[in-house]
């Protein structure tokens, strides 16, 4: 069996389509009506919303109890989030609420799709540019059908590099996002980005735009897409201490090639956060 | 005489359009088929051919002698940066070189004109995206033909703020830069973010999708448009000491507000920098 998840995968594409135009209609229209200072409900609202709209597609498509759902959302109600043996979809419906409550120009639906633990497909919506990016298992990484690859670039100081701050604020650990910020921008490269969604910025990684993202804090669901998306697009990822990936440790590097992966993992100063998995872990 | 330099301003959106098709061509056909370390030539090459078509067409226009231009290209070689009571033109043709060379989404021409030493109207296009962001003095501020305005959003823990790492690593004024960042992201703030160009930057001011951007070191040319869009969407622009606003500074904060203005600047170390106009006055 040449292709065991097209149907899947075609799926996929079409439901974050419909996902984000759901997300850009909220911006609009209700956005606008109300101040920014009451956004904090839109934003629980519309993420729930369109999980409800892409998990209930899914399972209409393919049944109920046939997949595994892993979403922020789900999580967030006290769901498992454990990755199995089983399909599993790794769903973030809305990556980016800073940047949607803002009207920020990035905002992601994100659906990776797993089996046997390994990532299968990624598709990242980045729905106010409208810009699909998605990417199969060893069939190449594309954006709006055309296909995307890493950048080129090996040498450092011809790099930009996105990072994010993260939503945590205690002290030690925004010290340390920063002193590594600083480190890596006195590199030096040639700059420093963010957009404020970490799918988005690993498709920035896979179309060339910049050279690597790095980040600690992350969740699988910002991730698991675009890690397929990197890795189609001839980019790598790996641990921000240069050991394997690990889609639950919540730390990673995306890069365009191992040169430059290596050059900023000396720099990463590593603070400890909580495994995705850690809660069925400790049962 | 209600509006004199209506036919300027017309021609001002008209002329910013071509130049941005130009860039986006220059991005598509010459950026893609070459390794991104040899882009530098490149970036030189845009930037002069699309001052020369933007200050061709107007000198074209409006006859030669007639206007004065401050252009990022033409200071370079040596022309003067002085503004006069001469009706003038401040342009960047590229605002944002590094993202153009890498592909990196924003990517503006920036066109401001001055009478008296007063801003009449500013015209930002932000190429890649195909945004055309206008104002002229008294008459509101606009993207795309829709009005425009600033974030309504007092409360500065529910703001984004905008600023940039800039071009020059030393270490002291690279030091000041992320420790002003990281003071005002833990005052806490919604976010940071930068999308590489100051024209860019002063738009999302603009249009509510970050409350303040602010930074030391950026040109007359990168601003002098985006000032007047600013202004007209209900924002302001201050010194980062909080006095007047001085566009041959080169220090700026442009904010929704006075309230997210004042909160800012009490967090920004400033360093020093030379004067736009520097060699001048010392004459």
């Amino acid at each position: 069996m040449e292709d065991p998840w097209k149907r899947e995968f075609e799926f996929a594409v079409e439901v974050a389509r419909k996902a984000g135009a759901e997300i850009r209609k909220a911006g609009e229209s209700e956005i606008r009506v109300m101040t920014k200072s009451c956004t904090v409900d839109l934003v629980t609202k519309t993420d729930e919303r369109v999980e409800k709209i892409i998990i209930g597609s899914l399972k209409e498509e393919f049944g109920e109890g046939t997949h595994c759902f892993i979403g922020e959302e789900s999580v967030a109600k006290g769901e498992a989030c454990v990755l199995t043996d089983k399909p599993t979809w790794i769903i973030d419906p809305v990556d980016g609420t800073t940047n949607f409550v803002h009207g920020f120009p990035f905002v992601a639906v994100s659906i990776g799709f797993a089996v046997n633990k390994e990532l299968e497909f990624g598709v990242v919506y980045s729905c106010l540019e409208d810009k699909m990016y998605k990417a199969q298992k060893g069939k190449g990484a594309f954006c709006n059908d055309e296909p995307i690859q890493v950048s080129d670039v090996q040498d450092i100081k011809k790099s930009i590099i996105i990072s994010e701050h993260g939503v945590d604020r205690s002290p030690e650990k925004v010290t340390k996002i920063f002193s590594t910020m600083q480190k890596i921008l006195c590199i030096p490269v040639h700059g420093l980005r963010g957009s404020g969604t970490a799918a988005t910025n690993m498709c920035l990684v896979a179309c060339g735009a910049v050279e690597a993202f790095f980040e600690i804090g992350i969740h699988c669901w910002d991730i698991a897409a675009g890690a397929v998306i990197v890795k189609e697009a001839g980019g790598l990822l790996l641990d921000v201490n240069g050991g394997p990936f690990d889609l639950m440790s919540r730390r990673m590097v995306s890069a365009n090639s191992d040169t430059i992966a290596q050059r900023i993992i000396k720099e990463i100063e590593i603070f400890p956060v909580v495994r995705d998995d850690a809660l069925v872990q400790k049962k």
